[in-house]
């Protein structure tokens, strides 16, 4: 069932090594088809060079497996949390890569600070606060994706997940999200290099400022109703 | 038409890859025939590992198409702005590198610092002022091909764009230019490189200096008639 | 003799070239067989392109050459001790890849500040104490086995060596271990890593405090009896 | 003539390449037949990847050129000083590899903080004085090659050049010299790793400090009567 989304999962996994986000297995990437209500995900701990197509999970929204002969990720149940807060996500990615994953250790905001970062994220990649002890030692999979969730949606003036589709979460790591499983892995690979500007600029010169007209202008020839631009 | 100059185009984008210089389709490079007033640019939005010669957009100087299936990029109007201010430049480069883009952001000029930038660029790399909301919100694209020209056409003493071709558009990334599309993007894998060094040498020794009689020298051997150089 | 140890070896030798742990002959992995009393251990200057498994050099644990036409690695010393120190281990790594090796430059512990620490290390990676002048001068390569000994065994609370398989000798470079040479090798993998985002992290917020809770967590879902993790 | 020495200085200088030490024509490699008293270099702006032994320039020590139909390096005359004045030497490399360069910008001495370090360097790399405008404006290579050897000859103490193979020319990069090319090469090749190193561990400790004693015991036992080492 669902060949089709499985084949995307599992060439938007290999995108991430292609992209050099990921070392041995740390990342994965899903997908929802959100008329089934079913999720597609990588499995568990399998090498990406012997992973198949076949070898993808399929779940529904309470984690229940509906197919697939292979444990899926440990991190599934965060990936669910999303795509239950998030109704018009698609597709939602994880890694460790080097420089979205040391900012999210320092437990700050990445700012938006150049127009790469607006054409892709329309505010700050948001940090998630500490998680509690009790968050930690209970369901910790699935308490990751409810901070992720209370970040976006539970402050005033929220963040709108689709407009800024990633997140670091604190000493953790970034997870990006979608239309669909290769827009989330394109949104990691953006938040990589955006993370790596901006440390190398914060450290030239730590006062620089954002032109915010000039973030929303980027943003909106690429997104919305307004959209024109292709480099 | 124009067949020999869309083939050199097409090999100058191919370069913008090999060098490192871009992923996606985040960068494009132009050349000018500057007889017959006709500029030969990249596509929009075309993947790199699929872009044909016969892919490249022809247009007159007013921006209109005159040869192409398909949207030119994009930046075209920044492009043509640059053709039109500068008229011995016979190609024009954009990207968004690594280190070049992070300057960019920080908003101030690359100090020239050393042989390896004063081989190629006479001066620092100016950085543009900041766009104001009026021509951030009107004809975007040309507004920022405008600021560039005012940085080195615009101040007293302005600054020569053929000793020094290449800039740094604030909070957006770099411009590079040259008697064609490959020195064009030699420029720009340059500047990649010295924007790197400056880094790395500006954290190390924040008050170092520049030797300014070796710059003259070592930007002289290689430029104008006294050039003898090669390494 | 010893056939597939001597395999093991080689390759996981092998796999320092392919992590990009190692340039020149700047590296070396052995393993042991504890029910012979035996280890093996790469040659000395042999270049990795032209090694073979035959080409290891089998030990007893003093040290004498047992089986092997070629000198043993100079390092061999050092990992006699720490295979006598740590009983439960059962492959040794050393390396000088870069990060790590420019913290154990520093002097100073690599701080665990995030779960990809975590993961694979329980605490903060140490960093022995200077070495004396009459250690570097009496037996060396020995006597830097036993300054990693007692950073680990030596203080009160010490460090389970198991729980954090991986010091950084000061001045000098990281050493790891595992319950084979592959681990050994994946620990120098992911020590050079996180040696990276600790970089990286400890520059953009010197004031970074670690979730401990989260720590412990992440720690004990891949290790020990109640593991359940796989991404 | 010198065919096998022209087919060592072209191998050397593709190891140049191989190592990521140089872009376009940016380095060069010459060695010297002391017998005969003859060099023998890279040509000038040939790029790497059509050259061939047979491009090899031999020359004098004067600089007069005695077989090779296309021009010198630029840089020969620097070259050369450094043959005359450390007369020990077979090889000379020059490069402007990133970190190398960064640190000759800096105008500082590459400070030995690690054992890296000391296997190939015995001191500090010296960074060089500023050029006088005399100098840059009279017989500049030449006076590049000068300022070098003042450095290591003519301060008191000195320092070895056979113990100190390499040095940085402020503002400008790094030169390094060994028995022989191949050397030469994996000097520029240890320089620059040991520059990041020092890079990131400067940052990381601005405070930390040498184990002199260590220094001492890393370089003897690779070089000089009593050495025995080989990873």
């Amino acid at each position: 069932m669902l060949e089709t989304l499985k084949k995307e999962v599992f060439e938007a996994n290999l995108e991430l090594v292609k992209h050099g986000l990921v070392m041995f297995t740390w990342g994965n990437v899903s997908a929802i088809d959100r008329t089934r209500g079913l999720a597609v995900i990588k499995p568990s701990g399998v090498d990406y060079d012997v992973m198949t197509p076949d070898d993808m999970v399929v779940l529904d929204l309470e984690g229940n497996i509906v197919e697939g002969r292979l444990k899926p990720s440990s991190d599934t149940p965060t990936h669910l949390v999303l795509y239950k807060s998030f109704p018009n996500i698609g597709g939602v990615a994880h890694t460790h890569s080097t420089y979205a994953t040391a900012w999210a250790q320092t437990g700050m905001d990445l700012p938006n600070i150049g127009t790469t970062h607006s054409d892709y994220f329309r505010n700050n990649i948001p940090c998630t606060r500490d998680m509690t002890a009790t968050e930690i030692n209970g369901n910790y999979e699935q308490e990751t994706g409810r901070v992720i969730a209370e970040r976006f949606l539970g402050t005033n003036p929220g963040i709108n997940p689709e407009y800024t589709p990633g997140v670091l979460v604190s000493s953790h790591g970034p997870f990006t999200w979608g239309k669909d499983a290769g827009e989330a892995v394109r949104n990691a690979a953006v938040l990589e290099r955006v993370a790596k500007m901006a440390f190398i600029a914060c450290i030239v010169n730590p006062d620089l400022t954002m032109n915010w007209e000039l973030t929303k202008k980027h943003f909106s020839r690429k997104h919305g109703p307004d959209a024109y631009y292709g480099q």
